[in-house]
């Protein structure tokens, strides 16, 4: 049989997928997911429905793949990421094979079919990955020089650092929750001068930080680094992620050592892992780096990536307001880089360490990724629908983070990334 | 039977323990061990010795106890912390009333004593937590203002923040090793000054930062806090903490979001887990906070403890010499404020989580928790044992990090936090 890849925009699939779909056989990402009355499976996304691994597993479908029932029955797709990249590869080409419209082994068994295929509205997806380490870059020239034209020196906004390496930081793996996850405003200590004395309370300040975030395999020992040339080889797939920050918190707690309790109350991600390999086609040129990057940090072909973003505020009576379009491609440093970096000193990452890509601002203003940056420090509040106005977020409202790359009439999406602000508890 | 207190200074083992052991019967700390032939085990520390809770459980020591007998064969602490402060002090109650020399049960069954007691010196200690989410305080008045007066105004040395709130930020778990790991020098990107170009190359300027950490229980759900009057409750014990610092890549990197690879490299902790039970004795009361803190920081009772710290360097072809003798005692915050911090928010913790106290300095010279204060930015060396100096730490060099409570009689110790530096990697 002809090698067809997974990839390839001629493949259609026998199961129905709408034109505007995130999710043609093209994608096929990775999520967990619950029934009423059944344990956690692994699964993949297909159009409106999601097409169940360990039922496939079961039935003789993954035969002759590394995987085992236990790898499918599980709350997170780590055990299944621990046959690495070329695992992973495998097992999403077997459920391409499996769902093509020409290849009739799973198609013409009706009985087989309503076992392993479910409408993903009618069950729970569940946080696909149980994060190891978290880390936050803050990789976006836009974002990082609007910043620092706010809150420094217009004329010095980037810090002499910057352009030489991609700063990182570590952050909160405990409260990364799934969309869909409502939570409760922070409370924390405030102070607007630093002349005066902290209060406590509730955050008026209340941001999105819209980022992308990218998922790890097991890497090398402690001591050995991982080189921009290597890095994708340990990089599974992306999801969309929201490091919800409170700017007022932020402001009083970060020096010297950075953001802690601003940020560590929720982070927000899209269900699905959406694999490095779906997005290849995708893969454009970064910006020219100028100053010149040490050799470790240089890189070969193409490592940035065209995935169209956008930010949706949904005020609890009202329908929702696009406040940004971004786009990934944006970015100064790439996700090569930035394990190459993380790692040139010898720490180690392990099966689903997640690391985002920090703010993802673009030059224009309606294409910044951040309330703070959208209103401009409040001096320029954003108008909803319904007349109402924005310069950081107010109870009952949800946000929701949209991506989507296309190319030659393929969409690959990441499904939805969304919350809901809640009032703070008494 | 009359209830005796597991800490009672009267308490004698009958397992020998030698008078300046760390690990009289008043100790018992928890580890994870193995030999040679068998999966990783369970373990408490007595004298020179441990005893296996796995082959206790066997034989049917722990009965009335909720742990499995798959609590006991595990290669962390976490599986038996699922069940919770109460389960753990239970656990060691046992374990202290099957060691007391009144108590026959175990003592007068030589096969039973046989197959439970293990030289330390004859077994591998391993790490004995699988750590979750590692934060990192910075909560030393001393060392704070060392550092602020060394690189900032020496009449502002501590931040406007810095005693409202008990500074702190999020650090790498992948990387925290147990005692006796050497590791490579780290290499990184360095700056002499922010107006050249940046250098990659081993760090020239490796540090240790003599701290302690604890490891929490699970908390509560996302959303709620734990205030510092529950705090106890969710802190199963503490052991030594070394944070290895790389100060030239941290100088070039850490702004604005703090360090990351200056640190992330590798973490070193001592093997065993010393339970806050065993060092309630020791407590003693916290400086005076002036200005007063918020409410949610305050606190009722003595919440520091009396903790002797030391910390030498051994070079490779000599004895060790002792640079630093501090007390953890002389922390500006304690635990109880850390961890209600930490969750104001509404961040939760999990089971595993370490939570490390910053760089544990002194108010006098000699009791400095870092080479970079002890020897004061290079300005003045310290003369070694072998008639060497030291401004940072050289390859080849170990540091060993040790700690003990004593009063009474009883003392209570960590055992050893020790590591070797190795050249970097070419």
């Amino acid at each position: 049989m002809q090698e067809i890849k997974a990839n390839d925009p001629k493949l259609r699939s026998w199961v129905e997928v709408a034109p505007h779909s995130d999710f043609p056989i093209q994608n096929l990402p990775f999520g967990i997911f619950r029934t009423e009355s059944q344990l956690p499976h692994v699964c993949c996304a297909i159009g409106d429905k999601l097409i169940d691994l360990k039922a496939l597993h079961v039935m003789g479908y993954l035969e002759n793949l590394p995987f085992t029932l236990e790898d499918m029955v599980s709350d997170s797709l780590n055990r299944c990421m621990r046959h690495g990249k070329q695992g992973m590869r495998d097992l999403r080409n077997r459920v391409s094979k499996l769902l093509r419209s020409d290849m009739p082994d799973l198609r013409d068994k009706e009985h087989h079919v309503r076992q392993v295929l479910f409408n993903q509205n009618e069950v729970q997806l569940l946080m696909p990955i149980k994060v190891g380490d978290y880390t936050d870059f803050y990789s976006s020239e836009d974002h990082a020089r609007n910043v620092g034209t706010m809150f420094r020196d217009p004329a010095k906004a980037l810090l002499p650092n910057w352009k030489h390496l991609p700063v990182g930081y570590h952050g909160r793996a405990s409260s990364i929750t799934i969309s869909g996850t409502p939570f409760h405003r922070p409370k924390g200590q405030t102070n607007a001068s630093d002349e005066t004395m902290p209060v406590f309370g509730p955050s008026k300040q209340l941001d999105f930080e819209l980022e992308v975030a990218f998922v790890t395999f097991d890497g090398k020992p402690l001591g050995e680094n991982i080189s921009t040339a290597e890095a994708d080889d340990y990089i599974f797939g992306m999801l969309l992620f929201n490091d919800w920050s409170a700017r007022d918190i932020q402001r009083w707690e970060y020096v010297p050592l950075g953001p802690f309790i601003s940020k560590n109350f929720i982070s927000t991600v899209s269900p699905w892992l959406v694999t490095l390999d779906a997005l290849e086609p995708f893969r454009v040129p970064g910006p020219v780096q100028d100053p010149e990057v040490l050799s470790y940090l240089k890189y070969a072909g193409d490592k940035n990536i065209d995935i169209n973003l956008q930010v949706a505020i949904k005020p609890e009576q009202a329908s929702e307001t696009i406040v940004s379009h971004s786009n990934y491609k944006y970015m100064y440093w790439n996700m090569e880089q930035q394990l190459a970096h993380h790692t040139v000193n010898g720490c180690n990452i392990r099966c689903g360490d997640m690391m985002a890509s920090g703010t993802i601002s673009g030059p224009h203003e309606g294409s910044f990724g951040s309330m703070l940056e959208i209103a401009w420090k409040g001096t320029k509040p954003v108008s909803m629908n319904d007349g109402s106005t924005r310069s950081f977020i107010q109870d009952g409202d949800t946000v929701i983070i949209r991506g989507h790359a296309e190319k030659n009439g393929v969409r690959i999406g990441f499904g939805e990334c969304s919350a809901k602000v809640l009032p703070s508890l008494p």
